[in-house]
């Protein structure tokens, strides 16, 4: 029996993008997807460019998103697209996703979820209501070790989590790129498209994400420190949080863009009673176990490690020492979404996709931070935001 | 314009095989290359079966690759294969390849190249003759970093090379792992199938090729030690090397596959009149420069960098801090294989793809070892062994 | 001319204590300093035993620092104890402190200075009032690349600092350690000996002090997080801090004795508009330069590299490549704190010893971090408290 | 009872000598070792004023060690010296050890032992016909994870031995140093006063000596490449060797002084049949311990590890975390032989000092790699040479 490929359709992802690429090589890599049409860009010329560059059929190169959900609606079940990608700026995703969703189409997003936390709630409605699968990129908990780390938390291998500290040093918008004709700095420090927050929403959210991936607890409480230090930026470019979570752990974060030299350098490392974990995202096939009096333990990725959990090792393609990274990081994600959209959820029995519980909980924590940073209470209690939010939907139907 | 992929075919990759899978992870990754048929078994199921997960259509599943040649030859010039990847064990490599040279079909072969040195001198005529392009996917040599390294030794910033240490220790032949059902374990250590070297023709090549890419110089002779430390095991396992190279570095080169618990750990270090690089596999995205009287400079890969050539900027696919890997290197190799076929040599301008010149360097290699590790001579001449073989080729004719 | 030693009396450091014994290896590295008495233990026997093994005559064992002073106050000025260094538990510093002072012994105090921010004050002004030399061993800052991090910044290698994260974890009371016979437990965890602060006091206030010497600044704010993780444990064990700096850097602090598996990993990380510096107490022989668009700069620490500033080579006593440790560290701290007692400050024009000020910054910071983190503002100030308690010691005068 | 200093000579170690300060700096560490006299250098003014930097009474300085050996030989059974320490050019190593073991002196000595395995011949005779202790300061085993590594090797916690892999290279004779006023240059690229071996005496043996220390085996055959690489130069600055052990391992070896920009960067691999340990002693608190199928372990040096052996946690001075160096290494070679003197072998019983055994071991690997390099046969047995050298021993007397 042939296994026909899951189709694919994007919108954004045009040239000059950057994640659109990645999200093409992601879902390219296991030869499960294919992607079939695609709203690349709202210049016209650009779209039909990157449809021609990519191989699809002219007429599958769709003006709007709005246009190429109706069309491909029309088409015969087996041709048309069946799930969306959404790489495009972030105030984008929350209208992109309704409309997919109202046409019956899976969603595929990049993260964030929405621009804020009311979007969020409205958007988790929406898919409860359509029936459909959504999931959202958070790529780092594609990692096989960041799964294994999850794993062993689950177990109690360290005992209760007690402390967490995770980073996420950027040096790239250290001067005054915005205006410069960088597209990227463009929409990420501007409010109507980036959202409530700068570097707290492209790469806190990461941050505070792997932290409750990884523990499998929520952020309940924030004190934050939220600056633009670039002169006549109108985000936040640097941000440090202190965090409590539901289950009794304390942490700190930190978040910044004008860390002048750092690459990617997301990090994190969880403190619980019998040992502590650290993570590096720049060197992500190890995971380092460090218990009292023992030898440091460093797990290596493999696909033939016995002593990696099964969620680990399915997100493994390679035996150990090959190195994989950031795109298989993310092709796991596709691939595990594949496997929902054909209705095979074994992958995720031990490693849960990231959805929409993640991306509210990640507006929900923006949101508290902004508030904590600007006022004068020492903490924040992000449950008390979303019960508020949920509300305010409530009310709002 | 629609820019067409170029069709692809391969030759083993079978269920239950390794390579086959990451060859076509590697030609799907940029969305260049289509696999478009296969004889992936002499299993006919094996075939049929590997072919359908594949989303092959049936009638181009073969039952052999003689079969497929002809087959495919056949086929209209905008829907055959354009070229075949050779992914068997390395008996079968020099026959495939030379059928598929003799149907005009371009060959892009896992290595090495041929079973010894007289085959290599073989396939090295009938590439000429051909007029088809060959690669050799030697994947180290696809990584970012170390086109930089080869670049910057090109262009003097180490000065004249003295000394290079290149070893690649691997544990997973540390037991007697043939005959208990493991396919790699099987084929690897069988004469027949392997050729004249174990680890030596296994990861042996992959460290003399890394040294002879990289400071764009050849073996001249060599003094070696090779042996087979698991007992009954008919070939080597483990060899060390002293070596001289033709431009007066000296060398030694270390493989095995008895280290138990190393992973895949190849390695190497080139050091020359004013400075020192250092790369390691298992961390591939660093290049490590020492020079006297300065900090160490640690070069990152990074698709934005403009300290990195352009050969190794091409090379990257995200920017700096997101890692790529093993897969992407072999994708590189892929991508480069890509654009010759399409006619478009700008990418190999800066970094030559690996072909037949290194893949018969390679088995000259290999034949000098294992000649001098058997006699009583000290250094064996690397290109004497050549001028012969190809002497005896000439004879043959 | 025989250069003669600098005469050294102990208080604290019997049998039984560890830091002691590190003072001692540290004054004797460099041949400068020589222990000629000392008031080990309040345990008469014990002190009388700690003298012998040292090889001290058994007149020079006093039972009581008060003793000590009197007596070495009158022997020959070619005889007596020219400073005192101080290795008790943190209760009797100031006390010690202030007796030597009083007859005119210089002191080398272990840190922290006194027990809290108002004994620090008392002992600011009977160190000016004396004319006597202070020192505070604040080990951390004895490290070449820590002084050559302080200078890289002074002389703008990385333009105005920004962020700095600096962290403390240990694990080694992860359990309640206390009560069960370890000496270093009990004393620690007692708020009557250590001080205001638990892990705050012993090893947050390395933290502080580190980013304080690096920066050349001062801590000015600070917001924090303080807990005792361990039941019935009477002091924190474990802090977050977000800290403002007087220059308008912002940074984020976390020290921490519950971080089971830890061991002594103090380390620090100081971005600026053009750079970011980072170096780990557990590797003290790198130091990490990040630039944008350049290679990663790793400094190492070696007597002949011109690369470095005076005051860092000055604390190497190898060339690179023969790591030096934290005795050398501790014992750079002592060769300074020598030349000083000679009269030869030529060592510190370079880098200046920790002294009183440091000392009373700390207390600064513990006591500001237990104020704020005991109520609800948001924000505390560091300088209001150090006003107040200078207005409370001339009240008290 | 007062544990009175064991009382050290010194010959060599005046101004200018780089090793001497860190001999005084390794005898002074633990307060166990006294200098009381010393014939630093032939030349007078220089040996006076070395005595009076050091605060030795001047009738100790001595014009020659035969005249020192003569005047301690004559005082008071508690007022001499008890042993020397030798600390000039190899080729005044073999004169002053016997003239010391002559006078009843115990010798600890800088390596290599002598110049030649003729002189180490006739050393061990001497100090076996004297009675006297001798000890080599083979520095590098004296690190708490080297006598680790060792400990784990005897036990079988990797099983036998199959490949080593030990390399030093360096960089500082990249450059014709020599005759340009660089006092270690010139002695040391000097065959009189280096004696056989360049880079191969000065580091070789270091590196020789490690791999047979940890194994507690004997190199029996060497296979090797010897070259002077800079122009001019009198002995050899680059070598390396393949070998083999009595016990059947085999090996490489690599020592470098032209390996431009490196260091100090000795470090082995041993790989058994269970597992491979890995140690570089520019991080020399960590063993890395890989086995099959396991996480990697990290083995850190830490006096409170109960996991390390009794060897190993007897050589470290400070808890984990706290990094010691080379120069507590080298005290810890002083530590043992003051134990030694004192007549408490109890540190030795688990951790051998490393003595003349040693020391005629690597001088016979000097003879043996000179001896290869320079003809024609494939494999030196060492033992044949050593064999030999007794034989000639013998007939000499």
């Amino acid at each position: 029996m042939i296994r026909a490929r899951i189709r694919m359709g994007m919108v954004g992802g045009g040239e000059g993008a950057f994640i659109g690429d990645i999200h093409r090589m992601a879902a390219r890599l296991d030869g499960q997807i294919e992607l079939v049409c695609g709203a690349f860009s709202r210049d016209a010329e650009n779209c039909r460019r990157t449809a021609a560059s990519l191989g699809l059929a002219p007429e599958r190169a769709y003006e709007s998103y709005e246009a190429m959900f109706v069309a491909e609606a029309a088409l015969p079940a087996d041709v048309r697209m069946q799930f969306v990608a959404i790489v495009t700026p972030n105030h984008l995703h929350l209208p992109v996703a309704l409309a997919a969703l109202k046409h019956g189409f899976h969603v595929m997003s990049d993260k964030p979820a929405t621009l804020n936390l009311a979007e969020a709630v409205t958007l988790e409605a929406a898919i409860k209501a359509s029936g459909c699968h959504y999931g959202l990129t958070h790529t780092y908990l594609g990692y096989p070790l960041v799964r294994q780390a999850r794993d062993m938390i689950a177990a109690g291998e360290i005992g209760a989590v007690r402390r967490i500290s995770v980073e996420y040093p950027q040096g790239w918008l250290s001067a005054p790129l915005e205006g410069s004709g960088n597209k990227q700095a463009d929409w990420r420090t501007d409010p109507a498209r980036a959202g409530l927050g700068g570097a707290l929403g492209d790469i806190g959210t990461h941050a505070s994400s792997l932290a409750e991936y990884i523990t499998g607890d929520r952020i309940s409480h924030v004190c934050a420190d939220l600056r633009a230090v670039v002169p006549g930026r109108r985000l936040d470019d640097d941000v440090a949080v202190l965090f409590q979570m539901e289950q009794g752990a304390h942490g700190s974060l930190m978040a910044s863009q004008i860390s002048a030299g750092e690459e990617n350098g997301l990090w994190i490392r969880i403190s619980g009673e019998k040992g502590t974990l650290e993570w590096h995202q720049m060197a992500p096939n190890e995971l380092i176990l460090r218990r009292p009096g023992a030898p440091v333990a460093t797990y290596h990725a493999g696909a033939e490690f016995e002593y990696l959990t099964l969620a680990a090792r399915r997100a493994c393609r390679t035996p150990s020492g090959h190195p994989e990274g950031y795109i298989e990081a993310f092709a796991n994600l596709y691939r595990d979404f594949a496997s929902i959209v054909r209705g095979d959820k074994r992958a995720l029995d031990d490693a849960p996709l990231p959805g929409i519980e993640l991306g509210l909980s990640a507006m929900a924590f923006v949101e508290a931070v902004v508030k904590n940073a600007a006022g004068d209470e020492k903490w924040t209690d992000i449950g008390a935001l979303v019960t508020a939010a949920r509300r305010g939907q409530e009310t709002d139907r």
